[in-house]
């Protein structure tokens, strides 16, 4: 915390300042400047919650100093943190680029599996689907719930996708770690924070999409909440903000990534499908995030996205998914980077073998 | 839905985008202008979902028109709603305002009565105080949880005051419902579809405060979401949206006022605590709210904001509050609105008599 | 400026800022606390451009402290400004409230004298109408130019009103400043620093209004351009700023009254008309900016806005004007100020007299 | 433009807004829905001016649509622009990256030949640098003027770079004009109609950046205001915008990149300087507006920033613009896109032979 006091401060007001300071527990630093004294406080432990400095006499201004993170900081663990999955050789936050794609909402099982053979075969490792939906409107189609989890389930078995999907509220949550092998937390939930606790206690590693209006320090503080419950396996994700722009549906804000890289050490990848919100801007915004060093993108991906229950002017079609590949591949290498072989090189193989019998 | 063509578009690329609408189940009606062609998409019971239309050769643009709105509307529901509460005289969105004050969180039962007693005094007909706290970092103050809820009920047992506090999850709410007079759901809860679901199955009205970056509409289905399970007792709160703006911690969008009594039948007050983020803008936006025709609002009032465990510094001390009830009682006359005598009259005189028993 | 250092910054690092700080003239005063050691720069006059500092070892963030502001601070001049006008009972900034209002722009002498007597006759002291538009379209009508501005001075004479008129470069100030009474500086202009200064070495008041995005520190630095070319009256207008919300074509934030009002000496009035851009939401805002304490109104009034060449949907009516009048006069009187008589009492009587001769 | 009516509008209603757009000389065409009628209006030349219409009984929403951009359009130029220059084989729009580097401001002779000299040799082929530097202060380096200029022009004598500047108003537009190569109109001077007129009647191409908080439509309705006055060389540049994210100065959209690309056959680069306003975020920001498809970049770099006289912190080191130039030459090959060998190949050789005569 630092006080600025007014130019036209008296010394006394400078003292009273300071005794208000060390009254409160802390310690006062002043330091006379040319126009004005500010007065540095230390020694607090947590926030200072004192509004009241600002109101004394003579005080210009309050600012605060400290960031309040702790487990999700560098500061804490220096080295980046790499999430593994057992029996998969997939990763999050290594040097391989995480790629997960698959439709808005699990619609019908022939619908995931359609989706699902063709993102394997472009080079996914995970599959994604909405079982729960949180809709702006309640007459909006749900989800599947837990049959939709089912239908994600027999995916991973077919194709060795490991299976991202999200949860609203506990019941939600309880089923999704029990199913799915990434436990989605929406930006609408960011600051659920009943749901981020419950996410902490969970087995499973957490993708947290920042907020649609979240600022960087209130992202890192809601994985703090997960990792504060001893869940240290978060991936950060962003999403988009909301901003006057009408172009996109929201802003996609690339810079939060190299800013997160340098304050902490959890991965972060990126969505351009929610980011844009637009199926003709998934594909550079996706080359975009690559260059930009995320470690990874989680795609929309519909075969008939006409149809779809929902978000379908924001999905590509496979064939553009495939072609996306091919260039976020190239991009990822120029940064030293790398798409693992996804999916298809383990499984589908074998399951094609097993498709025809 | 309303599909604009660019200028150079062909008269078969207007015929394939209406074979397109009547494909998907609707009606088309195409309207040639001097610079380019416009069609109309009507017979849509539910959103369309139709991004393709979009990526149809000779499209510029697709823009939604129909609103989803249906409890929530003036067009179901011409008249204003007015909440009533057993046993007290006290109601929202009737000719009287409601003036909801009291802490950001309960601290202490000392601390609740010492502010119970100024605010009913002053003229507050409902008490504030937050026993579920949902804040940006775990390390920080998070309540006193049921044993707040009790203390609040010795509060209206006590002084009269009608108790309004937030729950952020199924646990808290159902303990809130029991406790409580008004159910508060909070900006950050907003879109927490599942407890906005479960607030609707509620016996209890339900104070909704608008999310730091909801749009109009998101907020008005947000409202919807309560609705559609049954609890039509919804009041709506403006307590200020994120800006690029520095001076205040929100934005305070008094305009809400005016476009939600346009659209919606359903009372809205006003947080200018939150709203400004500073004590010394309260008075003033709290004078604006009233003037601005809102229903009611709520104020946050400590007598100790310097010792407060949270929000101290946007506390009013219960003085300020005396002088805000006396010019928001005058400003609302202007309006042609009254602020009702409070807990005090009911009251006071009673329970002074039984604190010297 | 406040250097906070990585809470696993070595003494060395820590150092080795400090260094840095001292070689570039200035003064370092370290601090350690229990989680980190954050340095205060003091002894620099103007801002310290040391983006380097950020990039050291051990080096968390930069934080800004000093203000820039010297003219327009009330650490300079504690005294509100009062502007006054030669051979004129009106002024700005003081006890009365000043009410301009008038149509969007000028488009013929039939209707700037139509619209001025009638908001003469509803007591406005100031008559607002544009020569020189702004418009985001080049083929939008753009102003009658110098014809406007004798047309409008015609209006000063025949209704004892002041005129209030914008200039969108150095040609048109140069007119402005001989026909007007207030130069207007637009939104779109508030960071065009040739102009301000050119209005900084005009004679006459300067009304400078918010730019769409301005955060308050930009918003007074754009009239410490004007100030320090001499030019000491300028009157600042909040109209609005540009955020994700679509309810209204501005959200107008009413919180920078008071905010403007702690840090400066110079008054501030609103306009509500741009501020909303919707007939039905001029009225309550007015009301509002009156009750947050602001020194005047700026209100667009047309008798015939269908007809309007610009802006004619946010334009009230004559008879909402009187309304209006009505009612912002009562809620003045709550705060202890007044709406003197305007131009009406003065000059109407007279000028009827001349008009019946 | 479309009138949406409310669910419960009469048919009289519907009846009532039809004759009123036919009375304002339009057409209309009447769409009852499901739930409620829209009505089109069509046959209108510029934009309808009618707010009353959404005052009328049974209306519920106006809803602007048509475009009003001509000549910026791909409706009126499908091919897109490529401006050239004489006497050098850059050029902007082609598939050839056009790469500007240089000082944010001009400081010295030195100054500027020492980074000249780099940039030019790590491959740009054209250098900025401003003598005209629009200040949030008016106490800060304004800038050298003209005789920046003149060291300018001997910048492109000595190293054959093209020359891109800012211009702030008529007397210093006519000067940049006559010494650069590139006129550049400034974020804060995007809406000053009167200087885009004025380097709508210059002979150089006009670098035109987006405005903090600039919508799309506006920001080409800026362009057309250049063009309309014959200028056709207009190039397109996005340097941020503002949001509430504070982790980078300005939050740098670059979804606008492929939304100008669809609607306008004009080139668009990206500022990843100011967009960012941190050296550590301008590399991996740059690499993701050349993955994004933009025609180029224009980027701050300085051998001294700690001293530079504005904008240090946000100027690469000349050792990391080399490192820069490597991975977006790559990134662009992997678009089809190349980056041309720059100033050095044609001139550096001869110019070195100079240097040592």
């Amino acid at each position: 915390m630092l006080v600025v006091m007014q130019a036209q401060a008296t010394e006394e007001q400078v003292r009273a300042v300071c005794q208000k300071i060390e009254a409160l527990g802390y310690r006062a630093h002043s330091m006379p400047g040319a126009q004005r004294t500010a007065i540095g406080i230390t020694g607090n432990k947590a926030e200072v919650e004192s509004g009241s400095l600002e109101e004394m006499p003579g005080v210009q201004e309050v600012i605060r100093v400290t960031k309040p993170y702790k487990l999700v900081s560098r500061d804490t663990k220096p080295d980046n943190t790499v999430i593994k999955f057992p029996n998969s050789s997939a990763s999050i936050g290594g040097p391989g680029l995480a790629i997960i794609a698959g439709p808005c909402g699990i619609e019908s099982r022939d619908q995931a599996f359609t989706i699902a053979e063709r993102v394997a075969r472009a080079g996914a490792q995970f599959f994604r689907g909405g079982a729960y939906k949180p809709r702006t409107s309640p007459y909006s189609f749900q989800g599947l719930g837990e049959e939709g989890l089912k239908i994600m389930a027999e995916v991973r078995d077919r194709f060795g996708l490991l299976i991202v999907t999200e949860a609203v509220d506990y019941e939600s949550l309880e089923l999704v770690d029990q199913y799915a092998d990434v436990i989605q937390i929406g930006a609408r939930n960011m600051q659920n924070f009943s749901l981020l606790k419950r996410a902490g206690r969970a087995r499973k590693p957490v993708l947290l999409k920042r907020g649609i209006s979240a600022m960087l320090e209130e992202f890192l503080m809601a994985a703090e909440y997960i990792m504060s419950e001893g869940n240290y396996n978060v991936v950060l994700c962003e999403r988009g903000v909301r901003t006057f722009a009408d172009h996109t549906r929201n802003t996609l804000d690339l810079s939060i990534v190299p800013a997160v890289q340098r304050l902490s050490h959890l991965p972060i990848i990126v969505d351009p499908s929610h980011g844009t919100g637009k199926r003709n801007k998934v594909t550079p915004l996706s080359r975009a995030a690559v260059a930009v060093g995320a470690d990874g993108l989680i795609v929309e991906v519909h075969h008939d996205p006409d149809r779809a229950l929902s978000d379908g002017m924001q999905s590509l079609y496979p064939d553009q998914f495939d072609a996306l590949m091919v260039q976020v591949r190239q991009i990822a290498a120029v940064l030293g980077r790398s798409i693992p072989k996804g999916a298809e090189a383990a499984t589908l193989a074998t399951t094609s073998t097993q498709s025809t019998s």
